[in-house]
């Protein structure tokens, strides 16, 4: 079952995956906007995420290019408002179109590092790359980008101090294929001692 | 805001994480079971997950020193069925002490790893430790070890050929403190040419 099916059954069972809208800038000065799923937060200490750009059919380069010129790169939080503007944005551009204005977004740029956040999305962290390395095979695999976020910038509505109201965030998940879910049905399990 | 608060912002923020629930076994042979949410698959060729014991209160280490010493471990899918048996994996044991017994759960021997499965979970991942290192602070910082899978297990009443029904696997997400989501509300968004 491993090969080409690795693929299908990795992406269909490790599910629900955050979505990493990773905003960047090319060293001509052209704002990058794209969707990874292969995401995540990794520490808290300080507070890391970490990105890989997959191997996949239709798998853009521009993102990678851009993040191991400039080290720098925003996370933009997708939730239900921008889920098909979002997903607009997987679209197989040329690396000198700008996707902020082929899905009608609006770009601002990062307060601490150069590269554009989406005015549009509730959160946005911006990130400096701390580690990039290599995974899988020689000439395959992928890259994996682990950045320390230097910047939080949270729509104020969703914050009562630094706890995140889950419910009026309502983040999109990634499933395999053209699926998507949504977080309505928050729930809660307390911890045991 | 970064510092103590931005564990929360980020945990918060990404989401929802899917949960990795790891079974190691000790050098001794006793079985460790724990669940973690700085996880994802990161990598499709060779399908390849990562998973970061984090650094907040409560940390365990136990799975952390199995995966060192054998250099290997299972990662079992958390559904709608076995969330409140996760939940209470989560709990502190000591290192000699079994989460399987602890929470009621049936211990299956991996097939190519020398780690336990839950028989329980619809789905269950073989994986074996191809990297592993630190990340943030000297003294501090977390663990990343990226694990290759080398056997997928699937309830075939899930499977399609290797399409997983996401509606049927009904997977849990993670998010801040307790909560958690449901992945019921599944829905479509055709990525573009």
């Amino acid at each position: 079952m491993i090969g080409a099916d690795g693929y299908k059954l990795l992406t269909g069972l490790v599910v629900p995956r955050p979505i990493g809208w990773v905003g960047s800038r090319s060293s001509s000065g052209v704002n990058n906007l794209a969707p990874y799923s292969f995401f995540n937060a990794v520490s808290g200490d300080p507070p890391t995420v970490l990105f890989s750009p997959g191997q996949g059919p239709g798998v853009r380069r521009d993102t990678a290019d851009n993040v191991k010129a400039s080290g720098e790169f925003t996370v933009n939080i997708v939730t239900d408002e921008v889920a098909e503007a979002m997903n607009a944005t997987a679209a197989s551009l040329s690396a000198d179109e700008d996707e902020f204005e082929h899905a009608g977004l609006t770009p601002v740029p990062g307060v601490v590092v150069n590269a554009p956040r989406v005015a549009e999305a509730k959160a946005q962290l911006e990130c400096r790359l701390a580690q990039d390395l290599h995974i899988g095979r020689e000439g395959g695999g992928s890259w994996l980008f682990i950045g320390e976020v230097v910047a939080f910038h949270v729509n104020k509505d969703l914050l009562d101090g630094t706890r995140v109201d889950q419910r009026a965030l309502a983040a999109v998940g990634r499933h395999a294929g053209n699926l998507y879910s949504r977080t309505h049905e928050i729930f809660s399990l307390i911890r045991p001692d």
